[in-house]
Order: structure tokens, then sequence, then C-alpha cells
């Protein structure tokens, strides 16, 4: 009666999801306060009251139907000229509304760019670590996703495996940096390497760059891909900038220098148009042009980031230290990242295997929680690798 | 290099794009006063102030997390029990908030039940005149639509021509009432009829109730299909009541009663996951539970539609009464719908062809616009039919 991959989509239990159940349970029985809950990458840091503000007064003084009526497909081009305008300020690019795509987040974005790009036979790489959803995104616009493999020293490219996968079906590379889940941002140096890669290949090839995490990085830059390739799409969300995740908010930057701009554009269009993204919610696209460029404050993951990367490094993990977004993905004590992960659990500890994201013997821990949640945990994790020393 | 289907959705320029781009070209010349634009289904009376001032104080006093972070996929669980029993109020039915499913409008609501339900060779009908995105998305998710010849006298159901296209490899139905185009609203005699011949068919069917417009019907009752047939999944949106269009929100409900729940609404939650609606957006799922229920003025509606259709009846149109919706959909005064409506552009009267809907020979006016561009627009109206007598 139903279709069978759409139910298996729809009720298959994520990892996350089962953490997040033992969670709930566990919070029943031992309080709030006494679980350690690393699992989610929720932000924790409020909406900046800027952003409240705007919609405060875009509510109170605006006319109704400027505010909530249809938008064109793309967005209100008024708002696509100051986004445009504040990333040519921030990169010395030169974009102008019509190269912008508002859409309702990151993952329609990057979906959106699947789908406008993929026909039968193609195939995507990314790169683990990677972000599991990549997988039935692709899958769903009939695609297939090649993924190389890690490179646990630095998380930055393995250029040899990714070399390997490289074929003439190959429609685009997805890259996310700052990444979600090693927190690794991919420094300029990778950023030349793999783009040099794709200008001589002898093919156009499409370089899909998944950005929500852009403005969390810590000390380092993250380098603006467009400067680099032409054939560059940037994917943005303000899910965790503007820490906006429930109002579905972001866009894709498609650069007039693409391969065929017009037939890119078109194609995003026609994609936005059967994943039934009518338009991006209008009152938020009124919100993000006001707050255009505004600077966010991320010391608060910065110093969670630092305090759980000391902690574990003196409680004795091995872990690459934090650059970007809000996740450390430190070796597992076993090389079974999910008995590991069980054996935490012990300790009321919730992690992610590093296998569900393309990366065995490692975990995921999101610090995008209170810091006193942190400190209290970490004679915890003190003991659980005491527990391996045995 | 791009997908040629996306593409292609993506660029082909729809005939009321056509209208529209006309429109702004004329309006340029004549002035936006001298245009009677009766192309566009935008709602023109303003979102009701209970809606603004709901959405100013949840900005103002609940903590940002629990107004913009994620909600699990089908929304907030007290947003949807509160839907749930606002819709048991109404309809004297006994949904709970699991019943409920919050999406990005309707668009989303109708082609993420298309996708949950779709397997591979399915069929689904609908009934001419018709919203001609129901084409897109349902070929959109590898299914095919067959189209019910119209039935003029009362855009009522031709039943004869319905079981004709009836096959074992139909999978649903989808009735739109009030409907876009025609204005009509299903009655309870065409309901039961329809629901007989699914339950004596053999075979379990679906039956899809795309709901945009049941707050607007005038004088006429709106069957509440559930309470008729059970394998019946209700569309709703809150664009037209709340005329709220471009923040996308709606649901989408699932009765106990369907042909196995669990399944269905499986696959909805699969379905809307890969077509990226990651969740409805999550202020305004705070919004229409403060609202639910609310009443919404619908008489400045309900005059224009007297109106209009009055000064048509006495220009000489032949046009069923408007019963709902915002839309009279009148014979055109010759059999060549598109010769008729370009030469209504002479008088600057933008109108929409029928066999756009699937119904050539009418055409669609919307009368969602101001009441004094309908008054100044009759005597047009009655030039247009002049030209007609000879």
């Amino acid at each position: 009666m139903v279709s069978a991959k759409m139910y298996e989509l729809g009720t298959k239990k994520s990892t996350i999801r089962t953490i997040f159940e033992f969670g709930r349970k566990r919070v029943a029985e031992v309080g709030e306060e006494n679980l350690f809950d690393f699992s989610l990458g929720n932000p924790n840091v409020p909406t900046p009251d800027f952003v409240r503000d705007a919609a405060i007064e875009i509510l109170k003084t605006y006319e109704p139907s400027a505010v909530h009526g249809y938008t064109v497909a793309p967005g209100n081009l008024n708002v696509r000229n100051t986004l445009a305008k504040s990333i040519n300020e921030r990169f010395a690019t030169s974009f102008a509304g019509k190269n912008i795509f508002i859409t309702s987040g990151a993952a329609a974005a990057i979906t959106i760019c699947f789908k406008a790009l993929a026909e039968p036979g193609d195939e995507f790489i990314t790169f683990a670590p990677y972000f599991p959803e990549y997988k039935i995104f692709v899958e769903s616009v009939g695609a297939q996703l090649k993924v190389v493999k890690p490179r646990p020293e630095d998380w930055q490219i393995d250029f040899d495996d990714f070399q390997k996968l490289l074929s003439p079906k190959t429609k685009a590379i997805i890259i996310n940096s700052p990444n979600n889940p090693s927190g690794a941002v991919y420094s300029a140096e990778t950023i030349k390497r793999l783009t040099e890669i794709l200008k001589n290949c002898g093919q156009e090839i499409f370089l899909i760059c998944d950005e929500p995490y852009r403005e969390l990085a810590y000390g380092v830059e993250v380098p603006w891909v467009t400067n680099y390739y032409k054939n560059t799409l940037v994917c943005y969300s303000y899910s965790k900038s503007f820490s906006l995740p429930g109002e579905r908010i972001g866009y894709i930057v498609v650069p007039d220098e693409v391969a065929d701009f017009d037939k890119v554009f078109g194609s995003v269009a026609g994609a936005a148009r059967v994943l039934t993204h009518v338009n991006a919610p209008s009152l938020w696209q009124l919100v993000i042009a006001k707050c255009a460029g505004k600077a966010v404050d991320i010391t608060p993951y910065e110093r969670n980031g630092k305090l759980l990367y000391n902690g574990l490094i003196a409680a004795g993990f091995e872990c690459v230290k934090p650059q970007g977004a809000f996740y450390l993905f430190p070796k597992a004590l076993e090389a079974d990242d999910y008995a590991f992960c069980e054996r935490a659990k012990k300790y009321d500890l919730l992690l992610v295997p590093g296998a569900d994201f393309g990366a065995p013997g490692y975990f995921r821990a999101a610090y995008c929680i209170k810091q006193e949640t942190i400190e209290r945990s970490l004679p915890l994790f003190k003991k659980l690798a005491a527990e391996y020393r045995g």
C-alpha cells in the first residue's frame, strides 16, 4: 500500500535516535543534570537578540502582505541583493542578487543542488567522516555517493584515495568545512590542492560546499571556495550561526562563472519546485537581510571546545584539536566504536560512534551544551579511560 | 552538465508566468490602477491581527530555543495535540496529536502524501479542472496522473468518466474542494457517491483531500471527508485562511482508520525526509497552535465573488455561481480559451485560460483583488462581450 523505500526511511531508527531515546529514559531515572548528552548537534547559544528584534520590528511595521506573501521561488530580490553585498564585503567577490537562491535551510540547499545536477548514472564524491544524510539525499535523486577514506591525523583530505574515486561518472564533489563530525576546517592548502585536481581532470565537475558551520571557526580562516574554483556552489544555513535550526532558512550561491550559469540556476529552480520548496519562509527572508553581516558570539562554543579537548587529552584520549563547528572526533579506546559508546553509557556519557559517519574507531562528542555539564563529565571520561587501562 | 528535467521544470514559462510578465510591462505603461489583473491566486485580505500578535508575543516571551529549535519531524507534539483538538471540535472526529504531521504548506503536504504512497506503475486520479502542479508533483514521485473530464454544469464529478479511469493501478484519488480554479465545493452527495464507489471497488484506494480553501466557503458546508471514508488523508494549509502563503505552514491528517496507520505515517515521515522538509518552520508551528479555531473574515472574498459573478452574468457570460475559494470559472466567449484571453488583454483584463487546468473553453478569474478593481473592470467585460456579439 505504501512506498517500501519511504517507509524504511521514515521508520528505521538511526543510531542518534536510539541514543536520544535511551537519554530520555535515563533522564527520567537519574535527572537531567546527571545525564551527559554529547550526542546532539543543536546549537545551545541562544538566538541573538538582534535577530528577535528584527523579526518583531518587521511584524510590527511592515504591511502584512509584504511580510507573509509568496516571494518568487529564488526569494525576495531585495534580500538576495543584500545577501550578495554582504558576501562580497567579506570575501572580495562580486555577486549580485541573481547569484543567490534562498532556501529552507541547508538540507534543502544541498539536495536542491544534487537534484539540479544529477543525471542517471552520476556519482557524487564526499570525504569521511561525513554527515550521513548525504547518502540518503544523493540516492534520493537517483545518483550514487562515493566516500573517500578518512585521514585521521588531521581530518584533511586523503588525496590518493580521492583520485582513485574520480571517474568520468563523477558529477560533483561535496565538502563540509568546518566539518560535522570532525570539527576540522579545510586549510587553504587543502582547498588549493583539491581544486587543482578538479581543474586538471579533463571534465567539468561541480564542487558543492556545505557550510552551515562557516561562522563557527576558532582562530583559523575558512577559505571561500568560489575564489579558488569556478564550478563551485556554496550552500549556507542560519541554523547554527543564528541558532535558528527550526526556522529553515539558508541559501545557495550560484556564481556567474559556473559552467553554464543559466542552466544551473534554472535547474536549481526546477529542483526546488519538485522538492516543493515553493519559497523559503518569507518572514525569515526579511530577517536575515536585516541581520546580514552581523557578528555572532562564538566564544561559548570555543570555550567549551577547549575545555572538552583539554579534559579528554588529560584523560588519555587522542584527538585532533578543534578548529570549527561544535564537535570533537576523538579516537575510541577500543577498535569497535559501537562497543566503546555502549561502555560510555555506564557513566551516562552519550557519544555517537564514528562508524555512523564513515570513520569507524572514532566517536563524536558535540560540545554545544552547558559548560557545567562538560566540567562535570570530565571525571567520568577519566573513569571510562581508566577501565581500558585495566 | 545538469538534469534536463529539472532545467525544463525550472525554466519553462507557465501561462500564468507569461501573463504576469505581460502585466508588469502594462503596469509600467498604463499604471497599476488601469490593469485588471484576475490572474493571481494571492490572498488580498490582510493576515489577521491575532496572527501577528501571536507571533510577536511568542518572540517576546518564549525562550528562544523553544521557538527556533528543531522540532521532531512531524512537528511540536503540543501543537499537534492542539490542532487535533480543534479539528475534533469542528468535525466531530477523535484525532490525537499522533494523527497530525505538520508540513511546510499544502504543496509539501500533498507531495509528501504522493511520495509516501507511490510505487512504480501507480496511477493517481484527479478531476478537471485541476491545479496544474498536481501533474508535476505526481510525475516527480514516479507515478502517473489520470484526469477525469470536467462536468461544466456544476463542476461536481463526472462519475461515468471516473469509473472508466479506475483500475488496479489506481493508488489514490486527489480532490480539491473548495476548488481551484472552479470555485465549486463538492456536496455531501458528491462525496458520498465518490466514497461509495471507493468502498466497493475491491481494492484499497487512498483519497487525498487538498483543502487550502476549506475556510473560504460561502453559505455551503464543506464535507469533512474522513467522516465518509477511512482511507482519507487531509492536506491543509494556512496560506489562504490566514493569508500566510509565504510562510509555508500546513498539515496532513492521517486518521487511525487508514489501512495500516503505522505504515502510512512512517512513509509520510520518510517522504518528508527525502523532500528535505526537516521540520515545518518552528515559529509558525507555535503561532497556528495559538490561533487554532479562530474565525477569519471571509466577507471581502464573498462580496467580491458576488460582484464579479453578477457583473459577468449581466454582461452575458455563463458561469456557475461561486461557492468557495476565490475564483470564478466562466465559459469563454469562443471555443479557443487562449484566443479569448488574448482578446481580453486588449482591455487590460488578465485572465487565465481554462485549458491550463484541463478544461478548455473556460477561463479563470481570481477575485482576491480590490473591490474597486472589480467594479471598474465590469464595463470592460461588457465591451469584450459586445465584441463577440459583433
